[in-house]
């Protein structure tokens, strides 16, 4: 099912990220990934969520996101218009033998070892999503310990559209 | 206030994040930022949020979070022992003319520029939140037209006390 991924700015209040993601479940839609900060306002907030549903229901969802009085405006960011990166951080099990070659794989994906421990690395990562897909394919050779990831963000490219926060 | 940063790994269930970030909101919290997405293993999410608090309060909101029947483990992430990042991505105002000085500064923070338009730039900008916050100030001279940032993510040092996901 296609991936739709919405870009909300919503008033920086007590339990807007609630809200927004409680819309979501209450129409039995999980929600892919969530990544929320403050924008250049700290009055605002910035919400990314990935979705994937029919066409038919995520229109649903955004008129009834418009409803929420938090919610100052909704984009789709379309793949093709906008950039959207992701950032991962994997800890690995690594011993002085497999070093090495975990750094080898991290050099060649442009990403950067940024913990060492006499038997783990921590590796920052950051891309569209496929990059870290074919990172993580990469590292199946490896014991991965942990793993946390931001949930994709993004911005539509030029300076049409945009809301000035 | 201190903040404190909570690493939540949580099932991978419709309307999760609803039901952690309504516990905060409940208490009255505001959640700083939040972070989510699937672990190694789909059936998980890893959810960071950063929130202040007094130490009583954000003690209540751990054991609440515990009785989540969602919620696998809750750690903390403590600055010192650990690695925490965040993605920031800025479209700012630059015509011709100003483009070689917003090069300039995101070349000193070691930022990507990711997309170029006639009147606009976008910045794609990793790290901690003193240098996302040292870079910002810097952009002052610049109009900014949109920004995104993922909210922190992160992960302990070391191999002690991981969760294996």
């Amino acid at each position: 099912m296609a991936k739709t991924t919405f870009s909300l700015l919503v008033d920086n209040t007590t339990g807007v990220l609630g809200r927004v993601s409680g819309l979501f479940a209450r129409r039995g839609y999980n929600i892919d990934s969530i990544s929320a900060g403050v924008t250049a306002d700290p009055k605002y907030t910035r919400v990314t969520i990935v979705s994937s549903g029919g066409e038919e229901e995520l229109e649903q969802i955004e008129k009834q996101l418009y409803k929420l009085e938090d919610v100052r405006d909704i984009k789709r960011l379309e793949p093709g218009q906008s950039v959207l990166r992701e950032l991962m951080m994997v800890k690995i099990r690594a011993t002085d033998k497999e070093r090495q070659g975990a750094m080898n794989v991290t050099e060649i994906f442009h990403g950067k070892i940024v913990d060492v421990s006499h038997d783990s690395m921590i590796i920052e990562m950051m891309g569209h999503q496929e990059k870290l897909a074919a990172f993580l394919d990469l590292l199946c050779d490896y014991e991965i310990l942990e793993l946390a990831r931001t949930g994709v963000t993004g911005l539509s490219r030029g300076s049409d559209d945009v809301t000035f926060l």
